[in-house]
């Protein structure tokens, strides 16, 4: 280990400067005009496992954005894991929110900034580093590896589900590694068993067939964003109430240790989130303590509107049509094809009489809940106390990776969902970030991980 | 009357060619990139007026776009008539759904198709004719003219209200005559005597200091897009009732005659106001009839609301700030600066806890209710008889020439709301255009108007 530990600290620059370049790749995978961005992200991917010693690393053509794959399979006897990252990213809207441009890595107070620099360039990236600090000092790894990295994951993961489903044999595997989490602060480490899913929608309301002038027609005309506004009241009420019939009656309850853990909030997560969101107060089912509403309970949010006129200035115009995005995010117990109809039918139930909705599915994925109990999960549990020097918590989190449901589903194996990035680290938003510590701390815990699981 | 028509017939082509090139102009008065085809668009109107032989045609320099003004004050004893007009534009997005380029006048099927054709280029410039063949065939106007033409009228009109402030003595007038209404069907000539006020504000939303992740934050985050969503359904119901408290209290009774005309509804109006939007059924206040709802009614629209993410694909943000545009059009009992304290009232109550409201008016005009009974709106009802064959109806319009108003009160002056627009014209739609029919006459009418105003 000692060997290991100084191979580390002697590349933690050139660590970073491979980091650097894949994150000045702009690879947004929703927007076509970065469709080129996001095959070069890809081919990046390539040349680093091909670097690392990963053998036949490959791009995987697919109906969509390419996969990343490459594998290591000389650990006879050896439980065989599956690594698991994204090279795609958010767009970056707000721009001029930026400090700095979003695809020039810039280094600050320890932090590396660039989109995409957690999520998830930089956590696979440090999956990455621990595999040639491995392959570099040992020759060899000490388990079998498969690396799965896709192009998706901020577009709905269509194209890895579909060659899991299709090829499950490629990607036989004791258990799968997913390295896409954070922890609740940089001095507590943390496994996450339980992931929520998401069904993401587009709601569109058409009212008269034209633009219409609100002085000649307000107050006989159907306004397709009034009623958007009534159809998202109704859905979600000011205390967070969702209102879609049956949609609770299908949520688990929680056990015990969860609520205890929930209500005694050791981590002191709601004044954390008050300070990391900048509010006064939580919003949501007050009812409920934080971190259950987070991890465990149903939520709906809507995302964008559009329609009419928001420039600079007026103009009194009553649109024709109106579009929201709006998606909901589901504790594992309640699945994306049980309850995208359930939804579907509570909007059109909200809408008001006049108006015509055609609700557009964009794209959906299952929660995943694992037991905390089996020997990878264990040995990611060992790992991450020998780096931060204390037991990691376990916990749910709110946001959603599809894909893990998926391993769980088609490939039978335990998924350990271990990450490192920080609540402050800006996913989705402007001035995203990235740890340097946990960066480096990240590469020690997985080089452990797989020594511990190899042994 | 023989020459006149004669000289109107013989210079159709001349009208028209003189209106095309004022409409290939765009002035769009709310985009800062179109200020200099504003300027261009008023001087434009100084050279028409200048042709004419109105004396004294210029720009009058302002705050914000040029006035228009000229006049011709050579007809001792009889009235002076202050006519108006506007030279700006609305926007024309969506530009894809426009047929023909909204700045390119094109003829089609008796129509003229531009930005503008109507709303108030169109109709302001065949007042301008009308001027013309009276100068042009006897070489005198049959009543002392000002000609007052502004840029801001889809802007809020802030300069053309500060000037008639400032120098009602420059305006002087027995009558002003406003060229920017409609009638209900090409056969049905129509004065207005009542226009509703506006009130056109933003109202920002601000929930957590940064946008922020719809997995790690939904369920604790306040969402600003969900809090306009619960203040608009809270501000008007899917009935199209309002809940401003103190609102209706201050609306007056419509007199019985009023009523009769509207529950007769000989004008069929019901089954035209379905067909022009393309609806099965009319919106709002179904208690009351569709005539009395535009323009006796108070009402309330929201024209966009901006935040978050509206483009192709998903993006799972929440944003830290959401604004609509919300307008409300008032009966001229219900004046802006008594309801804007009311509606700012009524949406900080409906805003749910844990986000911030902040309301800024754009705009603000009074409503106007004048009687048909003095001599100049008498005279205009002749002179439609004589052109269309038939006595107009005396009518109300639900959208807002905060002008007219401002005119009655500083100027004392009893205001002509006659105007040639139809309800297909498309106003503040794409595809605006203008009848060539209504356009000549317009010409006609004015004409008459002007010298049964000078017998």
């Amino acid at each position: 280990m000692a060997e290991l530990e100084t191979y580390i600290t002697e590349h933690e620059d050139h660590f970073l400067e491979d980091l650097k370049g894949w994150l000045r790749i702009p690879s947004i995978s929703t927007l076509p005009e970065h469709n080129i961005d996001v095959v070069r992200a890809a081919e990046y991917a390539v040349q680093q496992l091909e670097r690392i010693g990963i053998e036949g690393a490959k791009l995987i053509p697919t109906n969509g954005h390419p996969l990343v794959y490459g594998e290591w399979l000389h650990a006879p006897g050896k439980p065989t894991l599956l690594i698991y990252g994204h090279y795609d990213v958010q767009p970056v809207d707000p721009v001029d929110l930026w400090e700095t441009p979003p695809f020039e890595p810039t280094i600050r107070n320890g932090n590396i900034y660039c989109r995409g620099a957690c999520d998830d360039k930089g956590q696979t990236m440090l999956v990455f580093k621990a595999l040639e600090t491995l392959m570099t000092v040992n020759g060899s790894l000490p388990v079998n590896v498969r690396v799965l990295v896709e192009g998706e994951e901020e577009a709905g993961g269509e194209s890895i589900e579909a060659f899991v489903k299709a090829h499950p044999e490629h990607l036989q595997c004791d258990a799968a590694f997913i390295c896409d989490t954070g922890m609740p602060a940089a001095d507590i480490p943390a496994l996450i068993y339980g992931l929520r899913g998401i069904i993401y929608t587009e709601v569109e309301v058409q009212g008269a067939t034209r633009d219409l002038h609100s002085g000649s027609y307000g107050g006989v005309a159907p306004n397709p964003l009034h009623a958007l506004a009534i159809i998202i009241s109704r859905l979600k009420d000011a205390d967070g109430h969702i209102h879609i019939p049956g949609l609770y009656d299908k949520l688990h309850k929680p056990t015990q240790a969860e609520k205890d853990f929930w209500e005694q909030d050791p981590l002191h997560i709601n004044e954390a989130l008050r300070d990391e969101m900048g509010v006064t107060q939580l919003s949501g089912e007050l009812e409920y303590p934080p971190l259950q509403r987070i991890g465990a309970r149903p939520t709906l949010e809507v995302h964008g509107i559009s329609g009419g006129f928001t420039g600079e200035g007026a103009k009194t115009v009553i649109p024709a049509i109106a579009k929201a995005k709006i998606s909901m995010r589901l504790p594992s117990e309640l699945r994306p094809f049980e309850i995208i109809p359930l939804f579907e039918r509570a909007v059109k139930d909200a809408a008001p009489a006049g108006v015509t909705v055609t609700i557009r599915s964009i794209h959906s994925g299952d929660g995943v809940l694992v037991s905390p109990d089996s020997a990878p999960i264990q040995a990611a549990a060992t790992a991450l106390k020998e780096v931060y020097g204390k037991d990691p918590i376990f916990t749910r989190e709110g946001g959603s990776i599809p894909i893990a449901a998926l391993f769980g589903e088609i490939l039978h194996a335990p998924v350990v969902l271990m990450g490192f990035g920080l609540p402050d680290d800006n996913l989705h938003a402007p001035n995203e970030k990235y740890s340097l510590d946990q960066f480096f701390k990240g590469i020690r815990t997985v080089v452990r991980f797989l020594s511990i699981l190899g042994q």
